[in-house]
């Protein structure tokens, strides 16, 4: 099974679900259409991981083939929802002008507003637009994923990882937002923030539930979170660095966002360790100057690579990816299997988007 | 069973959730204590007016006693988890200073973050926490009510209700941002608002989950809605007249804060149809002004009595509680489940909070 044929079963399953709730939405108003089109735009774009990793869960668990039991394809797409929900939310919180090289959510609504001369601040109706959208995906997530058809007992075990998953999730972004609240991060508490926020909701959880929805004996559960969890900050560590030195084109986002949204990632603790003082002081002030120029960016770039930040980023991504392949190589799981998590490992964590 | 008794049973299955959702919480990082302290601090107030007619459906419907039966208690209260997410959203949507008479949820991250000297902007972070709160509990309702042990058939139908509500509530409070932006509403689009907002929100729906929930013939479901219904509708109409007349130390909102807010209301939408062109235009011109002085809120006040719209607006919470109390009257249930639907009639519509 290809991984073009399971993006389109996974695609299949999320827009079904969708137009099933649509005449039920424009039956209370059929002004709520703006609402439906930011979530097809929404859900138009994205990788599909954590379906992917859901899906190959289910299979290294013994799971049938996608084609044969097309509940796992409902369930997984699910998290695509949960995703949007995380996205749409997180854009609000951060202000972001841009998803996925097209507008965020918020400033469509916001565009909206102003076009039509509405009352009110049009950025206020665009993120109070936004938040009930990604309450929407929130909601729908948890309703599709109970609407698989799966079995009930392994149906049961898989959501508790649906649930738990979601609360690491929640819990992770606020982290997260502390952290650069506070900014006086460490290596340790940006991992940390990594571990819930990205590598377990990305990577490790997915895979757990796919396992769970399959059955799976606690043995090939251990397995597979083993090779999860290091592979999701390895992936998390990436998507970091490509944050400041990627490609916008690549990326959808304006090079140096992450700078200027002042995160505190990994990258950054690391250089801020390395730092002299003088260049501590630099980073300090650029991180989270939503004005920082195109020379602002350049500046911290150098300083995050002078010190060997980036160099050691690099190298703890290696090892992170190593452990994720010593675990999978060690895993008892169907060929196909190892096969299919092996290539997410290298897409994961590959070099350009 | 008195009120009281339901009361605690309800608080009392709130608090074991939570609580048994605590120490993984801390688990993830010990900085998540604001998150629970705000959660605690909005699960103490509340009339619990959704879980009181869900369980009132349930029995209505032949269902058990609260005492013999604490899945119906477990189901009931995960609708306080829906609610709460709703207000705290809500309050970032509206920027709301409080909530049943304390600082809202965004208010109090605020605080903190300005208190603690973090970087950034203290409203943003404010901001930002309040969303991931709502999110939280957006998803603890939904594990909430599945955990609550009822069997699984009639489970699945009270699932069923609670997505459709959970959709409908996001949907009406878009279509209410709307109706606010817009400005141009009538009294029919006003009353859609409150249908979806609020009547099958508050009333219909958890009446018609706690039926689902113990297995009600589909007569028993067709009864409590026709109650359901335009008692929630009335419940609502009260609220906006509450709004606008009622005593802050009774509302716990500022006197006239609907008027600034800019609320479309059923109310306002009745004066508007009944305004001379010169009370139009001061209505107009108050509604929604942030700034709005206690002065202008008794001239808006005064323009909405004069035009008779207090008037209608009352005859209206007439017309709909006697239709409510007729379709009680007819309906086949338990003798004590229609006594205290009867009381939940009055206490929904009282003149005081």
């Amino acid at each position: 099974m290809s991984a073009g044929r399971i993006r389109k079963e996974i695609d299949h399953a999320l827009l079904t679900f969708v137009d099933r709730q649509r005449p039920g939405m424009l039956a209370i108003g059929d002004d709520l259409r703006p609402l439906l089109s930011a979530l097809d735009a929404l859900l138009a774009g994205g990788k599909r991981l954590r379906p992917a990793f859901c899906y190959w869960g289910w299979r290294a668990a013994g799971g049938e083939d996608i084609a044969a039991a097309r509940g796992i394809a409902v369930a997984a797409a699910s998290l695509e929802l949960l995703q949007a929900s995380a996205l749409v939310h997180d854009d609000v919180m951060d202000a972001s002008d841009t998803r996925r090289g097209r507008p965020s959510a918020h400033r469509r609504f916001e565009a909206v507003h102003r076009e039509q001369g509405w009352r009110g601040a049009s950025a206020s109706f665009g993120e109070g637009a936004a938040i009930l959208l990604g309450d929407l995906c929130l909601a729908w997530s948890a309703e599709m994923f109970d609407a698989s058809g799966l079995d009930p007992e392994p149906l049961r075990r898989g959501r508790e990882v649906f649930d738990l998953m979601r609360t690491e999730v929640i819990c992770g972004q606020y982290l997260d937002m502390l952290e650069s609240a506070r900014g006086a991060g460490s290596v340790e508490t940006a991992l940390n923030v990594v571990e819930f926020k990205s590598a377990k909701y990305t990577i490790e959880r997915p895979l757990h539930m796919g396992a769970e929805l399959a059955g799976a004996t606690p043995e090939t559960v251990a397995a597979l979170r083993a090779y999860g969890l290091p592979l999701g900050i390895a992936f998390q560590l990436r998507d970091d660095v490509l944050g400041v030195f990627g490609d916008p084109a690549e990326t959808g986002k304006p090079a140096g966002d992450d700078l200027r949204e002042g995160k505190r990632t990994v990258l950054v603790a690391l250089a801020l360790e390395r730092a002299t003082p003088a260049q501590a002081e630099t980073v300090e002030r650029g991180l989270g100057d939503t004005a920082l120029t195109a020379d602002g960016v350049a500046e911290l770039r150098s300083i995050i690579e002078e010190t060997g930040a980036l160099d050691a980023c690099e190298a703890m991504i290696d090892r992170y990816t190593a452990r994720a392949r010593d675990a999978l190589a060690a895993a008892a799981v169907a060929p196909d299997a190892r096969e299919a998590l092996g290539d997410l490992a290298v897409a994961a964590t590959a070099r350009s988007v």
